[in-house]
Parts: C-alpha cells; structure tokens; sequence
C-alpha cells in the first residue's frame, strides 16, 4: 500500500510537471480493470483535480471522409505554433469490436505526433460506450493537470457517439462536405442541433463555389432550429484543411464562444451540467447492472419473459415479480 | 378481501360481456394511486389476460392542426359501420400539467361518442410519461378483453409521446398536411421514420393538387430511410376526413399490414418486444426512483454536487461514494 501511495504521488507531481510518460501511465491505470489500479487511479484523480478544468474542450464529428484527421493535424499545428498545448483523446464506439480506432493509425497524423506540444492518444477499448466515456473523461482530467490547454475529442458519425461526445465537451465541431445531402453524409438531423459551429471541409480548388453555396444553406437551415440554451448562433465557415485554410477562423470562433459563454456563465453551468449529468448517469447505469446481473434475477426474467410470450403476465406485473425478489 | 375478490370477479364478467361501465369501473381502478384499488386492478388486469391481445392497436400521431380528432371521428364511423368495435385512448403529454387532455373535449368527436360501438376515453394524468404509459397499456387489456377490434392511441406530434405511443402499438400513422415544411409542421425526423404510413389529410378542394406533390416528395424521402426491422415499406396516402375520402384505404392498408406481418411473425415478435421494453423499463425506473427518493442519498448528491460544483471530486468517484451509501 505504501509503494502504490509513493508512486501515485510521483506520478502526479510528474503529471503536473507535464511529464508525458507519467501522464500516459495513469492513463493506462484509468483504463485498467485491475481493481488496484482503479483504486490508485482513483487516488491520481483526485490529486490532479484541482489543476484540471482549464481547457478548452472540443469534440470534432463527421463522418469517415469529410477529412478529420487532416483537419485535426492542420488545427493542432495551428494552436502548438502559437504555443498552445493541445491533446487529441477519440470517442469510437466500434473500438469495443475491433479493437481498434480511428487513432490507431497515428501515421495519418504525422506532424502532430511528432509535436512535443500535441499528444495523441487512442481511444479507450470497453464493453460499452459507457465504460469509454468514463475512461474518456477521466483521461480529460488527466491531460488537462498536465497542463494542456486545448483538449480535442474526436468522434465518428456514426451511433451515439456524438451525443457521448457533446456531453463532454465545451464546444462542438461539425466537419462537413459541400455537395452531398445530410442523408449521404450519414449525418443525423440531431447533430447538427448540436453543432456550436459547422465547417465545410475541403473547400478548395474547384470546390470553392460549391461550398459557398452549402455555406448559404446551412445557414438557412440553422436558423430554424430552436435557440441553443447557451444563446450561441451556431456558425457555418469553409475550409481547407489540406490547404491550411480557414482554420484560423475556426480557432477565433471557438475563442470567441468561450469568451461570449464564459461572460454570461453558461460556460461554467454546463460544465456543472455535464458533471451532474455523468454522476447521474453513472449510478444509474451501475443500479441497473447490479440488479440484472444476479444468478436469481436473470432466472426469473427468462421465465417472466416465457409468461409475456404466453400472455400469462402483463410487464408491469412482471416488473412488480422482479423487483419484489430484489426485495 | 372477499367483498374486493367478489368485486373483481363480477367487474371481469362484465367486462368479458362488453358492459362498458364495467369497463370504465376498471380503468378508474388502473388509474387510482389507492394501493386497494392497484391492487384489485391487478387482479382484473391478470384475469383478463387470456382474453385481450387480439385487437388491431393504431398509433396515430400528427401536430395540432392537422384534424386529428375529424379523421378519428371518421376514421371511427367506417370501422363501426362495418360492425367493429373501437376504443379511442390519448397519451398526452401535457396532461398532468394542465389536467386537460386532447381528448378531453369530446364535443369534437360528435358522432363516434354517441355510437354504442365506440369507446372513447380521455388520457389518463399522470406525473410521468412513463405512469402515463403504463396507465394507457393496462387500459388497452381491459379494452381488449371488452370485445374491442381496433384500439386507437392518439397522441400530440410533441415530446416524447410519439415514441411511446410507437412502442405500444401495432401499426403507426402519422397524419400530415400539404404545403407546410417538416420544421412548420413540427414534426421530427424521428417521427416521420417511425411510421408505417403518412396520410395527408385535408386533401380536399384547391388542396388537392399540392397533396399529390406532397405525396410524391414523401414517398421519395422515405425511399431514403433504411429498411424497417419489419420489411414494411412505408405507405403515402392521401385522405380527407372532412369529406370522408380516402379513409377506406388507410384501413385497408393496416390490414395489408397485419396480413403481411402476421404471416412472417413480425406482429407476434414486436408484440413480444414491446412487452419486454416495457417490462425492463418498468423495472429500471423502479430502481431509480427507489434508490433516489430515500432522504440519506437525496442529501449526499447535494453535497456531490456541491463538490462537484468546486471540482473537489469527479462524477464518477461521486457515483461510486453514492452507490457505497446504499450498500
């Protein structure tokens, strides 16, 4: 116990002097399921809590195609000239299945790996989305005592990630293409509500002209929405990341919104916000595992379902039988 | 006890005679927040089991506006006068706010309250969505085990009641108007892509022409949506329920529907489903409610929060120091 205190504490005071190697292995304690590592992860938190909270946290969506990962580069490149400290976490649903991630392959992210001011790290495996997004958020925490000021969480469109990722993030960043409808794109109605900013990527060359005139829809269709609870009027820009354009413009906005939603202090509130949402979140989903996970639960809900079938129960008198034994 | 049993038995065999005071009896007692009167509903409910599940249930959803309750009321004259019987259910959302309900006024449906082959009762209030929900479910039984052939729930194209009303019937259709856009109409996406079929209604007069070009545009949206786990392909229609046109092809459709899905088990399997949704959403909510209600835990995720608030702990070590409590 004493050895894993000492080395909980040296790894946070490595942690806050921005030591990369002590911030990834506390990462990988998150992401253990050995229940001592969870324990010293836990003990790690705590101490890097009170130095987190400081960054600018910004989920990026769009789906496969629309160029994420050059616009991460391009947009990381532009905040670690200006001598922002910038992490790169992802959000992937399918990494539970193939064990994989959009970020594995960190070769399509050359010049920002190789970035003493960008760290890149892949997305947490698990069994749920869930359990993904704890890691994720705790990992947040970590980054964000390690000093870096800008925190990029990145997503494909596809499932509920997007609505994992927007409730974890300060700003939300929608990549899109000109020229092919939503439906094409795979892009749900509902994230684009919750887009803070629209960017139509590749907007280059002879795409010019074409992603002036999504620009011009996207602004119509975004005025129909209702008015976001933070008062922002989400923003639809062009650029290109491969040409490097626009991506200043993406980075004044987003200052521009922190600004704007930190003076009427909704930034703060929907920090809270998102906090009470996962605390919430959190115990329910463990109530509901602690309950159905039991030998005599998962019996008796086989034969409750085996009466539904035969018309025998109603679900709500089922309900009551499951609950009674719980009791 | 014995007055209650006998109570029960004699409400049943009215019930099972079609004895719509009976019936009404019995729904007072499935909405009573009286435990005797929960409990004898229960009894009743279970009696009746054996007799319900074989009526037609029909979702019909649409904004105010779109003559609702004249297609019902039309609707509801073309299945009696063919010998059905119907019973007209509403979940209302806004019920337990304003004690109102969309049905409340059943001036609007003349004729169908007058005809002995109808039923029509209004929403039952509620403090939930969900309460309202099980209400509604345990009333379609009764309805069922009454003789009724065709149930029909209403709702308000508002909230969250779509997907509920979605998850409880047979077949769902979404009533529609020419000329006015998705946004004007208020009807989400997500609605739209839950329908079995989309019934233009008011397709009357000068109408006419513009509810054929609706009818065109939808059919080809809906061409974009993926396959149903059903198979069904969605079915546009035109309809007044004013003038009484198109509302025997609506019908004729459901039971294309029922014919198709009966025959590859879709009906029988999403029956199943549902029960099974409701059943572990029954049980979910309980443990929520349960374990959030209790004045020790009401206290401690104050305090969480709080702590939360001056990031002295992470949602998570929160969720954990909460759920230790109730252990």
């Amino acid at each position: 116990k004493r050895k894993t205190k000492l080395d909980s504490n040296s790894l946070v005071t490595s942690i806050l002097n921005q030591d990369i190697t002590a911030l990834s292995r506390a990462i990988t304690l998150v992401e253990s399921k050995n229940s001592t590592h969870k324990a010293q992860a836990n003990t790690i938190l705590k101490a890097c809590l009170p130095h987190a909270n400081k960054s600018v946290r910004i989920g990026i969506t769009g789906v496969p195609g629309v160029g994420k990962s050059t616009f991460i580069e391009a947009f990381g490149k532009h905040l670690t000239a200006q001598g922002k400290r910038v992490a790169v976490l992802a959000i992937d649903p399918s990494s539970s299945i193939t064990k994989g991630s959009i970020l594995g392959d960190k070769t399509r992210m050359e010049a920002l790996v190789k970035d003493d001011n960008a760290f890149i790290r892949p997305s947490a495996s698990g069994d749920s989305l869930g359990g993904v997004a704890r890691k994720t958020r705790e990992t947040i925490i970590l980054c964000e005592a390690a000093g870096f000021d800008v925190i990029i969480i990145e997503t494909v469109g596809v499932g509920q990630s997007e609505t994992t990722v927007h409730s974890m993030v300060d700003f939300f960043l929608l990549l899109k293409l000109s020229g092919a409808g939503d439906e094409l794109q795979g892009i749900k109605r509902g994230i684009i509500e919750m887009a803070d900013t629209i960017a139509i990527n590749k907007a280059d060359g002879d795409n010019i002209k074409q992603a002036k005139l999504a620009q011009v829809e996207f602004k119509r269709a975004l005025h129909l929405y209702p008015e976001k609870a933070s008062q922002w009027q989400p923003k639809v820009t062009l650029c290109s990341a491969l040409e490097n354009q626009g991506i200043e413009d993406i980075w004044n906005i987003i200052l521009d919104y922190v600004r704007t939603t930190t003076k009427s202090k909704y930034f703060q509130h929907n920090r809270l916000e998102q906090n009470t949402f996962w605390l919430i979140q959190t115990v329910e989903n463990q109530l509901k595992s602690n309950f159905f996970s039991t030998p005599k639960i998962k019996k008796a809900l086989k034969e409750q379902i085996q009466l539904l079938e035969n018309n025998k129960t109603t679900p709500f008198a089922a309900a009551d039988y499951l609950l009674g034994i719980k009791d």
